[in-house]
Order: C-alpha cells, then sequence, then structure tokens
C-alpha cells in the first residue's frame, strides 16, 4: 500500500479548516467546545441542515472541491427558500479510512472559494472517523429582520406559482455524470453535469420575495413532490401547466431526443430553484425582480382550492405521472 | 428475511420526530426548509455539532434510546462547558440499509425524555440513507446573556484546576461494555457501564461558571489531553497531581484490581465533566457551588507559566504517558 500523507484530526483541523473560521470572530479560531452567533440587533437567525452520503447523493470519487462546494450550496438554497441572508455554517465530516491529506485540502480549498463568493464562514464542526462512506453534515446559519422568513406556508387560491431559472437541468446532469443519456452532445452533457454537481442557491432572489411571496420553497426533491410540500403547508390545491415549465436548450434538445420524458423533468430533484407563490398584483414586481436578477422568473401555474397537485399536459388533460419525486426510503 | 415496517422519510418524519419539535413555535413543525431561532434580547447564541458514528464512538447493536440520549448530552456538555443555557438541537441521521420503524421510534423515545430532562426541543434536521454504518451528527443551540460564554482561552499562571464529579469512569465503562475488565463485580461493571452509556452533561455547573472560572471545558479526549487544549487555548502549561484526580468507587477498585493504570484513567475520555481553571480567591464561592449542585469540585492541580502538562505522580515525579487522549486518526 502507498502511504500518502494523513494527519490527526488536530492537524486537519489547524491547516485546513481554521483558516476558513478567520472572518467569524465568535468562531474561537475552531479551539473551543462550540462557537457564539450574535444576530444583528433585531434579527432571527435562520438554521438548516443537510447530510450527502458518498454514493448516495454524489458518485463515490466526486471531485473534493465541487463536493465541498455542493455540500455548501445544497444548504444556502435552504436560506435562500427561507428569505435569509446568509452568514455561516457548521461542518461534520465522517471520514472513511482511506481519506487523506490531499482530499481534505482540496475539499477545504472547495470551501474557501464557495465562502468568498457567499460572504460565510466557518464556525465550528466536527471531524471522526467511520469504516462506511463518507457522510458529510452542514449546519447553515441566516438571519432575517424581526421574524420576517418566508416559509411553505401561505400559498392562497389565486396566487400565482412561479419558479425560478430552469427546471430539469440537475436531475438530466446527475444521469449524464452516471454515465446515461448516451445521445447528448459533449456541450450539453457538461452543462447539464455542471447544474447537478454545482446548483446555484438564489439567495438574492429570496431574499427579495421576503415582502412578495406568501409562500417559498428550494427544488431539491422535485418541481412535482415540492410544489406537493408547499400544498400540504399552506392547505391548498396546485396546477401546473406542463409546457410553462422553463427549460434550458440542453433539458429541450435531450427530450427531443427522447431519452427522457417531461414526466422525468418535473419529478427530478436537484436543480435547487426557487419555487414560490404570489399574489397576480405582485407580476409586475416580479418581472422587474428578474430583470434585476438577470434570473428568469416563469409563472407556471396557479394555486386553488382544495388538495394535490395536478400537472396538465399540452392536450390540457392531467398528465400521470409515476411518481412525484425523491425519497431516501 | 423477515419483513419490518420500515416507514419513508417523510413518515419517518411526521410520526416520530415532528412531536419532538412541538416545544419550538420556530420548527415549523419541521414542515419547512429550516427553522427560526430568536435569541431572547441582548442574548447570543451558542452552537457546537458532535457526531457519532456506529463502532466507533459507540457499539453496534447499542440501545437506540440509549444511543439518542447520548448523542444529545454529548452535544448538551459542549454547551455546559460554555456556561450557555441549552434550548435547542438539530437532527441529522444517515440510517444503514437494515434500519427499521421499531429502531427510530425507540430513538425517537431516547430524545423525548431527555428533551424533558434537559429542557430543550428538536427544530430540524435531516434523515438519509447510507450503504455504511449510522451516522448521527446533532447541531446543539444554547443562549448566554449578552457575549458572556466561557471559552478554553484565559486561564492565567496561578490559576486553580478543577474537575466536576469523577474521572475515568467512563473509559472504563467503555471497557466493560466492550466485555473487558473481566475481574469487575456486576455493580461496578453496570455503573461504570452507566457512566459511558449516559453522560450526565453539567448545564447548571457551567452557567454558574461563566462568572467565576477563567476558562473551561469538557472531557471528552480525556484529562490530560482536554487540560492540554485548556494551555493551548490559554498560553500557560498546567500541573497536576495524580492523587488528587477525583475516582470514584467503581473506578478506586478496578484500579486496584490491576486491569488498568491509572495513566489508563487520565487519559480516557468520554467522562464529559467539566475541567475549568479559577483564581485562588474562588476557592470558597466553588466549595458553596459545589454543595448547592451536589456535585464534588475537586481542586487538581494549578496553571504555572510555560507550556504543556505535566501529571505528578505520588512520589512527585511526572509521570510518563504513553498518550494524552483520543484522536480520531
Amino acid at each position: 500500500m502507498t502511504s500518502r500523507p494523513k494527519s490527526g484530526e488536530f492537524d486537519l483541523i489547524a491547516r485546513f479548516f481554521e483558516p476558513l473560521s478567520r472572518a467569524a470572530p465568535g468562531a474561537f479560531a475552531l479551539g473551543n467546545d462550540g462557537a457564539l452567533l450574535t444576530p444583528p440587533e433585531g434579527a432571527s437567525l435562520v438554521v438548516t441542515k443537510d447530510l450527502m452520503v458518498a454514493g448516495v447523493h454524489y458518485p463515490e470519487g466526486e471531485d473534493p472541491a465541487i463536493l465541498a462546494r455542493r455540500l455548501l450550496r445544497v444548504n444556502l438554497s435552504d436560506l435562500a427558500a427561507m428569505g435569509a441572508v446568509a452568514r455561516s455554517y457548521a461542518l461534520g465530516l465522517a471520514l472513511p479510512a482511506d481519506f487523506d491529506d490531499a482530499w481534505v485540502e482540496a475539499f477545504a480549498a472547495g470551501l474557501a472559494r464557495d465562502q468568498e463568493a457567499f460572504g460565510v464562514a466557518l464556525i465550528g464542526g466536527d471531524t471522526v472517523a467511520t469504516a462506511g462512506p463518507t457522510v458529510l453534515s452542514l449546519t447553515a446559519f441566516g438571519t432575517v429582520a424581526g421574524d420576517a422568513c418566508l416559509t411553505r406556508a401561505g400559498g392562497r387560491a389565486g396566487d400565482d406559482i412561479y419558479v425560478s431559472g430552469t427546471v430539469g437541468d440537475a436531475t438530466l446532469g446527475l444521469r449524464a455524470v452516471q454515465g446515461g443519456l448516451a445521445a447528448l452532445s459533449p456541450e450539453d452533457r457538461g452543462a447539464l453535469a455542471a447544474r447537478f454537481r454545482l446548483p446555484e442557491p438564489r439567495l438574492a432572489l429570496g431574499a427579495a420575495l421576503v415582502d412578495i411571496a406568501s409562500c417559498a420553497i428550494d427544488v431539491s426533491d422535485g418541481l412535482v413532490a415540492d410544489l406537493g410540500h408547499l400544498c400540504a403547508e399552506s392547505g391548498v390545491a396546485a396546477r401546473i401547466g406542463v409546457d410553462a415549465v422553463p427549460l434550458s436548450d440542453a433539458a429541450r434538445r435531450t427530450l427531443d431526443g427522447g431519452e427522457v420524458e417531461i414526466a422525468d423533468v418535473v419529478t427530478g430533484g436537484d436543480d435547487y430553484e426557487l419555487l414560490f407563490c404570489t399574489p397576480p398584483s405582485a407580476r409586475e414586481a416580479l418581472d422587474t425582480l428578474g430583470h434585476r436578477l438577470g434570473l428568469a422568473l416563469t409563472r407556471i401555474g396557479a394555486v386553488e382550492p382544495g388538495r394535490g397537485v395536478t400537472v396538465v399536459g399540452a392536450d390540457g388533460q392531467p398528465l400521470a405521472l409515476g411518481r412525484t419525486g425523491y425519497q431516501h426510503f
């Protein structure tokens, strides 16, 4: 067996993680039992926690820098869905026996890059050994003024339903990463894979929606499943038109190629776009907001009284979907 | 293979975890992308995160209720070491393929019991599948007035060094749980095992020490290792007398039996007692505090200028310790 440099727990923290905490005085340079978070006066903290497991949420062997950035981004996306300003995060790493310093160094470099991009800092965590695959746990912290956060509850019959960006790229990207979708051009394959590997948390959009939207969620389980969550928490039904769902050119070409169906796109997860409801009076404000952010905000349907999600096909008839989205068990 | 009831991700949350969130309005009944934490006016949040892995931090097959309580308690112990009042926690579960509803139900029941004992509530989390052993991740939240928390830095030459309770029971208890220490009486075996399986977070002590102690840490890696952490962060040295280290009767009998040495006791981890430094002027206040809490607070040495930890044996000579404490790698 080749001997690779492999530091002890405390050396790993000192070499690779302590530098990530320097912008957060309450992190005590990771030399404490915990961190101190002092929200701005009058603000509340928003807290979210997402885990990622090698072989489940990402392919074994993924570039550790990409992995680190994805882990941070999926958590920041939850903050975005609540309209919070991202502030900091705590990190839990359960590492398998075959990790080495180079892996941790690249992982930390990925975090450093996205910390700068999103204005957050590491405030603490835990690094342990596991006999199984890598398990990554991240708890992200944001702030909102007062208690003014977006939630999944609050959608009302008559509201418009919007989604940001394009839908389905990530689930197609995952198939591409796994070696599927043989007919894809190299360009489309790269574009879709990038959407899976490095989602874009819609933080600016979320913060702007606090005063506009009646409810919001990020699309992680799948468009239909997450719309179902919104409906369940809001006590309403939703009807969306499949033709209105915004698709990227790459996704459109993949659909046209016949290797996937629209049902795969609207039930596939990991896009991390924001799905939200607004009163029709907000349409102009949303147009303006979309232009300001350089981000498509597409009206895909409406909230109705009742329960459940109906997806209407091009022929005006409800689509039969085999499943609504991702569940872990 | 016997078919056992095994719910989906969302059913697990609704059945077993949502009830644990009812005391926390900001948890949104776990039906949101994240939770809202509003600290009392003028307070700061203290945040800590500890992971536990099956087969590493606890034996495979451990009673899930005990496991849940231990996970919560080791995190609350970190809050205690910072002098915080415990408030809430977020939970991450990576579950192996062979989990079933009964396991999750028992795990949740353990949490429910200790939530009540310690006055905390579940505010969110994530439940995922893993191909490997169970990985548990918990992030605990407490509050302190202003920014008045205890840290590891602040110990000064001349300070006394104290530890609460007794030292070494947990490391002996772990050996007992693993089938070692053959000469133990059933009573001692049970008492020591209980100290490993269900540590007692010293929250009341920690909160009382905020105005008294110059620095504090909880004993998780081992008495000598954790004293080393205090010294490193405070920029001082420490000298403790091995005869002064408080031992339980069970630990004393185990030592007398010759199956372990005192070096094993002072370098063994998992006691979750508080180790802290105070100026000599605080001795009377600590006597009073110990009586009030019904908890032994034992002076075991003194802070000195310099670096490193010296453990002095009964003969007045420094002990040679093979190691100082636990490291994961």
